[in-house]
């Protein structure tokens, strides 16, 4: 149990890169693992990939899939997520496209794009681990979105952002069904985002990774949906839509998407062609083929795993947990937000879950700009079985209580 | 031929990155074609994909090559890799070996490590156009290397960074069957180049993307081989090794790996983390299963016939081309660099070739960091069968002595 020692040993003291390096080689059989937000391998369509890869290199695009592509990406693929989008209210065409390896890599043009040493990106407290990584290399600095409470006027934002030396460059949010918090944003708060974005005139980043996993609840229109239909098309919008196969059909391939106005493609094709040339080929053309065949049935499929793994949780969470902690309760996605009484510190307290419990989580302040969030922690639900539920949760919830209670002795 | 219309209008005040893109669109039936550095596609090993792919998503592995990956890559494949490195006299270990998406990646991050704004990177002029277009995005200036005619002193090359506004950060270059000028450094130039980096404490970034693709000749070692001889051992050397799987199985996995110091390594892993988290993992272990199989045959089936194209293009150049012009004799590659008389403009000569004898081939200014070279071109040979060549060049040799006559007039 050696990493188990040296996590007890320096949890509250780690950066959020080696938690979550230490997080993935946690992944032993005794430990109930909660933490990594990845998709569960069993639900990946292994027939539809084999098929996919078997019909692309006997099939008369052999060559075109083993071969240098155009930056954009593959044509084909482009059209099918232009329909895609259209399917959940943002019509476009294929121009609008653009194909990333991953929505990471979308997160990590896009930064390159707008940020120069200093300038504001907006944020919710808590947001995105892995946006905030990208967002990092280019020296921002963060202010608060705050969505739900509601957000500071224009002015102050800009005053504030003068006074760290930049400008605000743009709004950062995950709309559905948020990483970490598990969140959706309502069509008044979406609005509410536009309204500030455009009296700033900065662009707005939607990260959809999640958005196709809905369990429950009506769909709220994507964020660049409303602005295409404001500024009269999405050529005409600020939003750029961030898409990802990662959550839906599989997360090796890589293959994410950005569905944007024409001005902003053609400057992410530049950067990409200075990049990396394009995302794999072949990648694309079997993700295309797999997209044609099994897309909805397959989404249909997780939709059903995933929501009553988050039912179970839920019920697990209610049935186990002392007062004073609370939860969210997502109508989607791969999270439920912990927030533990305020005098809990959840790096402490992982540190003592996996030496004790056996129970591993993500402490939730990696995932504030400001380092707060310290009695917040994040738990993943795709990889939950009953067994995992039913003996991890109140193992936790009787590890809280026996903290509190250190906390008060 | 709209196409050629708009290139022979416009060729000449074209930025390199439209050239390039005109020159895909270019390929066309009756245009014979010297101009895509592309790899054959007929040579792709297509059955030992075809297996690769079927075997990794029917076996054991199927899940974790569909699932994420670690940022540095799949270890069996860096262990592979790290052997074959072993073999051309860089001894390493699979700790030295990080994953890229094709050697372009391992470029862009170089640039993204090393530059600031006003910063110096030393490359040669010529250089490898996609090199300048990674490390552009990190706004560097450019200074000389002359490892053929002799490079400036260490002072001078200080001298003039600092004037420039930064320091000097790196030199890049690309030591065998250099794109695009065809030429292979001595082991005394790369000597001298090592003597200079060590001089200036500045990386050198050794760009093997067609190290494997030698016809003749004898191999010279690697500038990293010489530096970890040099130096006590890889990790306290000080060059950066891009290797590349794109010339030698297939370019569109857009597949490539870093040889380098471990502590180079752990730098660009972080950056990787923030950037697109990981190569494509169904990629990594098709690759490395194609390789298991079938590198050394495929090496062996490629520089054969790639050995003999080369041939007869320059037995084409040798029976056709007037005097005045002179070209590379390349051991290996890609390309053969031709020099025209000083007055004639080689995009502007594009333009009527197109036009007229329809033949293309890349204007050789793009590769030249401060925009000299405009009497220079590349020729690539990896498509041209022998009609292109006994067609080709002879039609492009006419219309060289029929712009000279022009000029002269």
């Amino acid at each position: 149990m050696e990493l188990a020692d040296l996590f007890a040993t320096r949890a509250a003291r780690m950066k959020a890169s080696e938690i979550r390096e230490l997080l993935k080689l946690l992944d032993q059989p005794d430990i109930i693992s909660f933490a990594g937000g990845i998709p569960d391998p069993a639900l990946f369509p292994h027939e539809a990939f084999r098929t996919a890869y078997a019909e692309v290199l006997n099939g008369p695009n052999a060559n075109a899939a083993l071969q240098y592509q155009v930056s954009e990406g593959y044509k084909p693929l482009r059209t099918w997520i232009a329909a895609e989008m259209g399917r959940i209210g943002i019509p476009c065409d294929e121009g609008n496209v653009f194909i990333t390896s991953g929505s990471q890599q979308a997160l990590d043009y896009l930064g390159k794009l707008f940020l120069s040493p200093g300038d504001t990106a907006l944020v919710t407290w808590p947001t995105y681990l892995g946006a905030l990584q990208a967002f990092n290399a280019y020296e921002p600095t963060y202010d608060r979105l705050s969505p739900g409470t509601g957000n500071m006027t224009p002015d102050a934002y800009r005053a504030a952002a003068e006074a760290a030396g930049g400008r605000v460059k743009f709004a950062y949010l995950v709309p559905d069904f948020d990483n970490p918090s598990g969140r959706t944003l309502t069509l008044a708060e979406r609005e509410a985002v536009l309204d500030l974005a455009e009296d700033l005139d900065i662009a707005v980043i939607e990260d959809a990774a999640y958005q196709a996993l809905r369990y429950d609840g009506t769909p709220v229109p994507p964020i660049l949906s409303i602005d295409a239909a404001r500024s009269g098309g999405i050529d005409e919008a600020r939003t750029i839509y961030c898409g990802s196969f990662s959550k839906t059909l599989a997360p090796g391939l890589r293959m994410g998407w950005v569905c944007a106005p024409r001005r902003i493609v053609d400057k992410l094709v530049l950067m990409k062609q200075a990049a990396d040339l394009h995302s794999p080929s072949i990648n694309q053309f079997a993700i295309h083929h797999v997209a044609e065949t099994v897309f909805a049935e397959q989404v249909a499929r997780i939709r059903g795993v995933y929501g009553a793994r988050r039912d179970a949780l839920l019920e697990a969470l209610e049935a186990s947990m002392p007062a004073g902690v609370s939860w969210s309760k997502p109508e989607g996605g791969m999270f439920v937000w912990v927030t533990l009484p305020p005098e809990i510190d959840a790096a402490t307290l992982l540190a003592r879950s996996i030496a004790e419990a056996r129970v591993a989580f993500v402490p939730g302040a990696a995932f504030h700009a400001d380092g707060s969030g310290r009695n917040t922690l994040r738990l993943s639900f795709t990889l939950a079985d009953e067994r995992a539920v039913s003996d991890g949760i109140p193992r936790l919830a009787a590890l809280i209580r026996d903290e509190t209670q250190r906390l008060a002795a």
